[in-house]
């Protein structure tokens, strides 16, 4: 997907990441909407969270690697909020799955 | 837990479900945050999504499982959101881990 912003930065092809092993790839978001505003994403293009079917289980892991993220930036005991959005009512704003990890401010609720 | 309230629904004790198996229920938000506001739980008593560690699979299995939700709460195309909070900051109200899916309208950003 060549014009796929987070393909290009999970391949290093832009930006730079605070995390990447075979499967995953983090990096802080360019809007950030708190002090700590982290986005996990595969590597592979998958488009959004409809779209991952049987292997559901790279949700799991990328809710753990986002908690071990927050334990590493210092908001683990103070709090943090993960968010998957999918669709327009969602706000999915890019095309290519991504879970937000946010932190270092309170978040209220609802969230949006 | 005999205290916990997601115990107590998980186990049938207490309100009804709108999805149920042998590892998690599914039930709506006595508080909705808006038309549709689902929590996925898992039966077991976890306190959070700290706690998963190893079997952070189970978070993939609640994401698919909200997913399948919007399907049949036909929001799956208009778009949805889900959210897992931990600790103050992200504003987690219950000690048993939880997923918001959230959708039936627009959800704005930030997501709190």
């Amino acid at each position: 997907m060549d014009d796929c912003i987070f393909c290009k930065i999970a391949q290093g092809r832009l930006g730079s990441f605070i995390f990447e092993d075979d499967e995953l790839a983090a990096f802080k978001d360019i809007n950030p909407a708190g002090p700590v505003h982290v986005l996990v994403v595969p590597k592979k293009h998958i488009p959004g969270i409809r779209e991952v079917k049987e292997d559901a289980s790279i949700i799991g892991r990328m809710a753990a690697r986002a908690v071990e993220i927050a334990a590493e930036m210092g908001i683990s005991d103070t709090g943090f909020r993960l968010v998957v959005n999918s669709g327009p009512d969602g706000g999915q704003s890019v095309q290519h799955l991504h879970m937000h990890l946010l932190g270092g401010r309170p978040f209220g609720w609802p969230p949006g």
